[in-house]
């Protein structure tokens, strides 16, 4: 047994949680967010930064307009889901770095002057958070549904300010009818892993 | 009792786990990376991209050619880490699309023609799957150290050819003593998320 987590756990976060493309009508509370929110925050970042933000999209009028934002093939799914997430990043990050990283008196002035290695810094680790999040849904007993399919200029423009940019749009709920297609699939360990 | 993943599980993977500075001498062996990347093959990316690429760096020559790239911060920790992997994203996954995503014929031909499109997907996914493969670490019940400072064009030309790009590198073992710093702030619910 090469692995520590229980089998159970592993079945739950990776090997039975599939992507799902329907929904349950069950809906997902606050309290469900709020609970993966405090588990996944201890994943780690690069000095802590903590780049993601998430917009819980749940006016009928906040998902109108996410809905037309959507390629045409996420449309459908999107209108379904009980909770639909937009993750993004904080570009403007570092002003909570004396704050999360308080050892570090230059961090902060580090990625003040240099625009392109903050953007660079919030895009890495707000995703590795969008990796994380997607599997604490799954610690939540529910299906993710993540999206890459958006005018992403479009959700900036409507969804976020200036100092954030979208990275993926999560569909949350429980898995319905006809929820998945077949499992695709994976590269093997041969193919992934090299040894030098 | 909002999540359905149990309290241990939790513990292993989030809340009791940290970024190790300092490793025991246990080497880390072959069939746990093996048992690693067969759990943490199952997550997701677009388009079932599986665009992450692992190098073992176990060779003393190969471990001394990394060290010299390192921030020389990182470089005590990785010359004492029983394995170092350098995790790369593989900017020609559109290769592998007719095996990996075959009921789309035209995916492979889309990111043929668009290398920009490409090199984007291609570090998305890979990232989160540099944030499950720290989570299957964990899962194995070893210690990951993730670190971004690096001469990153250094590694690509030692370690990866043309078509890869480093991403992390990450030192793995069980933790030392005094292996890590007290536990950083992290930012709160309201601090993070939104509705609309």
């Amino acid at each position: 047994m090469a692995l520590t987590l229980s089998s159970a756990a592993q079945d739950l976060l990776f090997r039975e949680a599939r992507t799902a493309n329907t929904f349950t009508d069950e809906p997902v509370g606050d309290e469900q967010v709020r609970a993966i929110y405090d588990l996944v925050k201890y994943a780690p970042t690069a000095m802590n930064q903590q780049p993601l933000r998430v917009v819980l999209v749940c006016s009928p009028e906040a998902r109108e307009r996410l809905l037309g934002l959507m390629a045409p093939g996420n449309r459908a799914k999107t209108a379904a889901a009980p909770l639909v997430a937009v993750l993004a990043a904080d570009l403007d990050f570092h002003e909570e770095l004396p704050k999360v990283f308080p050892h570090s008196a230059g961090a902060r002035e580090m990625f003040a002057e240099n625009e392109a290695l903050r953007a660079h810094s919030a895009r890495f680790n707000a995703t590795l958070q969008v990796g994380y999040f997607i599997l604490g849904v799954r610690a939540a007993g529910l299906a993710a549904g993540p999206m890459a399919g958006y005018d992403a200029d479009g959700i900036d423009k409507e969804f976020l300010d200036d100092a954030h940019t979208v990275l993926a749009v999560v569909n949350i709920g429980r898995p319905g009818e006809d929820a998945w297609f077949d499992r695709l699939p994976r590269l093997t360990y041969e193919e992934v892993v090299t040894t030098v």
